[in-house]
């Protein structure tokens, strides 16, 4: 934890999250009660922050100081607005590239991918406010830095970030075993947002029902699945060599 | 280091490499000395032995038992001897694909490795007995249990496995930026052994001399470099798709 900052005490976090600053995620003390912890809960409901009940051993170990039962850390990089981030992108690029994290729970595995997005020219990365891994010290590391040099956009709901992506003729194509398509069928060159699931699951089923595609790599041996960051690099770099 | 079987005291270790036990790295204290030290550091070097000098307290932690001021660990796998798992690999497939691990250095991305060489129906991986990383518990967990079901041979030096690889009638090509040649352009059809180099420096420039062919995958941004793991499933995956 520690590359990333803190913020702690309630108060302090609320208005944190009220000034909109990036919180990331926020630690609150098992046991805790009261109405300015009521106001918190409301305050990160109202703006779809993360949060997680944790034991006070663990607030102790987050920070020396006086937690007050709460102790949020904020991320190193600043978030975009999908919308924006879109329309820019669209104004200079015919057929950007995006990619689609729906809740990729390994901050590793998190700045891995960002790192290869970042090599392979990805426009921007769409991320669930909920459920993601945070960008913290882990991801910054394992990207290389490449996080501070791709836009990563934070979103409520994944289905409506590709409702979105879709009404700006944008295809999205999802990564998953349940089908027969091979990634090699399929045209990449278009406007596209590739979808990769998370590490245990995959891609969610409701998401698997609004895409466009879905497509498979080949799989050889008895193992049958890949590490999602290397998958992730086999469906980028296919895009980039038909866009060659 | 849970998951890895431990051999400790001096004379057990001696026993254990001249019985052929899949020795993977010996921890020897580094104020030791003695006549039996002098043995076990003969009897490791004549079988290539990976050593490493370490503070008593590291033994320590290694092990509660007597350790006598050295430790090995031992492989959860056994190994295959190059020539035989070449030659039974060429009576049964014409076009066999092989990888060859340049001293990459990380147990985390060597498993993730050897998972998408099984996923991509790679008949041997080839390391470097000295430099290379360690088949242990990460190894395996980060392997999905692939590790248990690739070929993997140790050999003594790299160069000396790619001239017997290339005497077989197999091609080798480096992953290497040290190129103008994109990997998109070459035929991976052919019987092929692909060289991924370690995370830091990439492939050796004494290896690069005597490859066939050198390749190297687009790059977009500023970081211009991919994580190992990523970059060796781009290219066993170009291999699977030209094959199909």
């Amino acid at each position: 934890m520690e590359n990333e900052q803190q913020i702690f005490g309630i108060r302090a976090i609320i208005e944190a999250i009220q000034a909109g600053k990036e919180v990331d995620r926020v630690f609150i003390q098992k046991e805790a009660s009261g109405e300015l912890m009521k106001d918190l809960m409301k305050v990160m409901k109202r703006n779809d922050i993360n949060f997680t009940y944790v034991p006070v051993e663990k607030l102790n170990r987050l920070t020396h100081n006086n937690h007050q039962g709460a102790v949020a850390t904020i991320s190193p990089v600043g978030f975009y607005d999908l919308e924006t981030l879109v329309a820019q992108t669209l104004e200079t690029n015919k057929a950007p590239l995006f990619l689609i994290l729906d809740q990729l729970s390994d901050a590793r595995n998190f700045g891995a991918i960002i790192r290869t997005a970042e090599c392979t020219g990805v426009s921007g990365i769409i991320v669930q406010k909920q459920g993601s891994a945070p960008v913290n010290g882990d991801t910054v590391k394992t990207s290389a830095g490449a996080v501070f040099n791709v836009p990563i956009c934070k979103v409520a709901h994944i289905k409506d970030a590709i409702f979105f992506l879709q009404g700006s003729g944008i295809k999205t194509i999802a990564a998953t075993e349940k089908t027969e398509t091979s990634l090699y069928e399929l045209d990449l060159t278009q406007p596209l947002a590739i979808v990769m699931g998370s590490e245990d699951r995959g891609v969610n089923p409701s998401v698997l029902k609004v895409i466009d595609e879905k497509a498979k790599l080949p799989m050889f041996g008895s193992i049958g699945s890949l590490n999602v960051s290397v998958a992730a690099g086999a469906f980028l770099y296919e895009a980039v060599r038909q866009r060659q």
